[in-house]
């Protein structure tokens, strides 16, 4: 049964996408962020309203392959043709963008982006083994800091910041424990719902109305299982249960995804940055927070970081967490870094957990949709043995 | 006339690779690197011997797709293809590999091969406005020192060090001087040519031997000029001047400009780190040597960086001085930074030197040849009009 609590996230991306019009008459300042890496409580305690913005959608890939080139991730592409073509409402109307040095499509994207918006671009250390990491993150959050102030006019308080980053923290554990709600089997919520939830999280325009909808589908979810388990009708036959992993995978290109469940699997969570990456940590709320906010972020366990072992490491800790049975890791096209460290956490998790990984390098079409079928079903039946 | 010089140059890359084993059987160090930003002085202090990678034939990218994605840059499928396969004799008798994080592919390869030889990936920072770029580049320096000493047992000395720096200075100068004699018209050295001497330079094992042999070509090349200025023949009609750039073109994969010039064209430089890169700038010898190592390297004008506006004042300057008629833009398949900086660069050279750019997306493969000729036929036509 699917939880009714469902509704309002059904809906949530595309009303906010009016409402955001509101939001600005209404004098607030609004800032648009990409990438889970983005220290967002910044923003919020600027007064301002940090929104995600447009990525996932293949319509704007023509107007962003008239500058970008066509073998590049369509994430990229379509985040440029988003913000070229002015289709995304949250992008027409943020008054600053941040931006980070994630992979090497996106940092020159934004050279030719930073032209439309004042932008700030926070440079990312590529190695995770530097002595100097959490300083430089921390001088890269000052920096943002100061981009803000001068670009909105409005100061971070220190007050502000910590009682955001209070909020945010509780945020994390809200979703987190929706989440793990999906360790139960069957999984009560679909990968998809999940989905929903998590990406609509960046794209809030009034944190306490999706808090208390997050509540309620939590309790909702809850009562699904408690009932579940009380009643004594036939257990069904088990369904595969599997991790996606890899490069982001948002509302509006989640084909895969939807074949997986089609074809009999459960999407049970998914590790990547479409999914838990950003929620597994609580930013300190006890140490500065320019600090705490610098220790949390710099340690997402994104394939951009050389090396990535903590991307191993959680990834089969999920696996025994939530008794993953396959992982498929979603690689989008030219995505280098995903797609190179697939062998490695194929590896890791071979060894480690012995569950097998399915790689599927994908684009936002829809014309490999019948190859991924055929790839995905032979998967599934290779796990039921 | 071909200067007779240049047989020397023919075989050198060839005759080192069985050369380099009595290097070895002497009892000498050998330090392998792959990239231009390799502060390369550092390890010949050490009284190793510096020596380039393996990285621009076609034939060990099979090994190397077994392990890595197939849409990737062909120079790092290369790379990591000849260290696996034991094929690159400078990657098997190397006793310690330098590399760096300047892209996706390279750093995310480089924590595959780092399993093979004690290796060093020294960070480069990905934004070119940083404030503490310089001090970030010496602190990896004295990392790099630090590396080499470990793993080799050998001291870096600063006498040595300096007077390293002096030699490669005047390296550094000499090449240019070779170059810039392409400056008279017709340019006196085909540009596969000058390849053979620039990419020769990373693949010595004798540095007066060089040395000597570099002297003499430029001896030659400006007899050649001058007995050809004093000559009554009549002029041959003026042939397109092309200034070349992008991704690197290493001797082995020369093809692009092979077409060019079968086609009628004069190559007349590389801007890219196969030609011109790495020589442009000195290290300043009056200064401290591992900040002056860091002063020169952070600056070369690599798409890695990002923004990366020295490459278009280089290459604009280039075309002036050279009096160039046309850019050929090679990008390497996958290569997300220089596949994207095209468009910059155009823009760039067509409001500042209304000189038009060619961008040719290729590989290692001939399969694309005859597409690349007509591409290269069509843009010559237009250039003379």
């Amino acid at each position: 049964m699917r939880p009714k609590a469902m509704e309002y996230f059904d809906q949530m991306i595309a009303n906010n996408a009016v409402a955001i019009k509101n939001v600005k008459e209404a004098g607030r300042k609004v800032v648009g962020y990409y990438c889970v890496f983005s220290p967002i409580e910044l923003i919020e305690a600027t007064g301002a309203l940090p929104v995600g913005l447009c990525a996932t959608k293949q319509e704007p890939i023509a107007d962003g392959e008239k500058v970008l080139p066509r073998n590049l991730c369509p994430l990229i592409k379509s985040s440029y043709g988003f913000a070229a073509s002015g289709k995304c409402p949250f992008f027409h109307f943020a008054d600053a963008i941040v931006a980070e040095t994630t992979c090497d499509g996106k940092k020159k994207m934004y050279e030719l982006m930073e032209k439309m918006k004042p932008m700030i671009v926070l440079d990312i250390p590529n190695t995770t083994n530097l002595e100097r990491r959490k300083q430089h993150w921390t001088e890269e959050i000052l920096r943002m800091k100061d981009f803000l102030e001068d670009t909105l006019g409005q100061e971070v308080t220190i007050d502000n910041l910590r009682n955001t980053i209070a909020t945010y923290n509780e945020e994390r554990k809200n979703i987190m424990e929706l989440v793990s709600l999906n360790k139960h089997e069957p999984a009560p919520m679909s990968g998809i719902d999940l989905l929903k939830v998590m990406w609509g999280r960046s794209f809030q325009i009034d944190r306490e109305e999706f808090k208390t909808n997050l509540l309620a589908l939590i309790d909702e979810v809850k009562d699904i299982v408690a009932n579940r388990e009380q009643s004594t009708a036939e257990k069904q036959p088990k369904k595969p249960r599997i991790l996606v992993t890899g490069s982001p995978t948002g509302v509006g290109q989640e084909k895969v995804m939807k074949i997986i469940e089609d074809a009999g699997g459960q999407v049970i969570l998914q590790e990547a940055c479409s999914g838990i990456k950003g929620f597994v940590d609580l930013v300190d709320e006890t140490a500065d927070p320019y600090e705490a906010l610098a220790a949390k972020y710099m340690d997402i366990p994104c394939s951009c970081l050389s090396p990535n072992p903590r991307r191993m490491e959680l990834t089969s800790g999920l696996c025994n967490e939530y008794a993953i049975d396959g992982v498929v890791d979603i690689t989008l096209q030219a995505c280098h870094t995903y797609n190179i460290e697939s062998y490695t956490l194929k590896e890791y998790l071979r060894e480690h957990n012995g569950v097998p990984l399915l790689q599927i390098e994908t684009d936002y079409s829809q014309s490999d949709n019948q190859q991924i079928k055929l790839r995905v079903d032979t998967f599934l039946e290779m796990i039921q043995g």
